[in-house]
């Protein structure tokens, strides 16, 4: 009779480790590679110059904070940034992963970006912050800031 | 017998859901009065013009992101934003805190700010999103962002 109250209660306690430890490891383990995947469709949509599927990559109730504006939220507002940032000439994006922290259904992504002409020339570099939220099976945008690296008077976009 | 087994079994369910929940929401609930007093007390160095004050409220190994500058890491690089800030004429800074998420010792909080010259004339304004980490008992800054909302031409600084 000790004997079996002290297996369920050990029972117990592994029941309780695994609760508490899993949820965090599990997605530690994979989120980097999805995130690096997400990054490569956001940059694919973008350089085919759809802004609705640039923001089909974020939540339903995201937020994004481009400079020179106020804080953007909805699907509407947020594809008008990327319509908008086409139309001002930057015709494609490179992203790059500086590094990606959190566990569970929170990430947050710090990167730097390069920006191009349609000739392909460079004529913006930045960072940004992007918070990403798990929404089901798939990492997305929750929260995006960015500001650019370049000295104040070449900041502005052409 | 039985009973016995269910009892303890039902215990150690018990215990799972405590080891699963109770992290997070004990946090949960603190971390945004904290992270509140933390934003006071950024504003209190900064607009004493400590910027050295500023950057201990930053974690050891924390990244600040400004516009018109690459990554910058280190206590003496992240003083030098503080007070280049400073001398550029921003002698005060306000705070405003939009949503503070997370849970555990991680959160990302969404805000606006205003800068202010000497004599207290709003000189920009803008939004920025730091990721807050809490290190022992105290909620730091770990990763920094921020960009203006004013229109391009008017976002240098003077």
């Amino acid at each position: 009779m000790k004997t079996s109250k002290f297996y369920f209660l050990v029972l117990g306690l592994i029941f309780s480790s695994i609760a508490f430890t899993a949820p965090g490891r599990a997605v530690a383990a994979g989120h980097e590679a999805e995130i690096a995947a997400a990054n490569a469709e956001w940059t694919k949509q973008y350089n085919a110059g759809n802004a609705a599927g640039v923001t089909a990559l974020y939540t339903e109730d995201a937020k994004v904070l481009p400079p020179n504006s106020d804080i953007v939220t909805g699907r509407d507002g947020i594809t008008a940034v990327w319509q908008g940032m086409l139309d001002s000439g930057a015709k494609g994006v490179k992203l790059n992963t500086v590094e990606v922290m959190g566990t569970g259904d929170s990430a947050v992504e710090v990167g730097t970006y390069e920006v191009m002409d349609k000739e392909g020339k460079v004529i913006d570099k930045g960072k940004y912050i992007v918070n990403w939220k798990k929404v089901g099976s798939s990492w997305k945008l929750h929260r995006d800031i960015w500001n650019t690296s370049m000295p104040a008077p070449m900041s502005e976009m052409k």
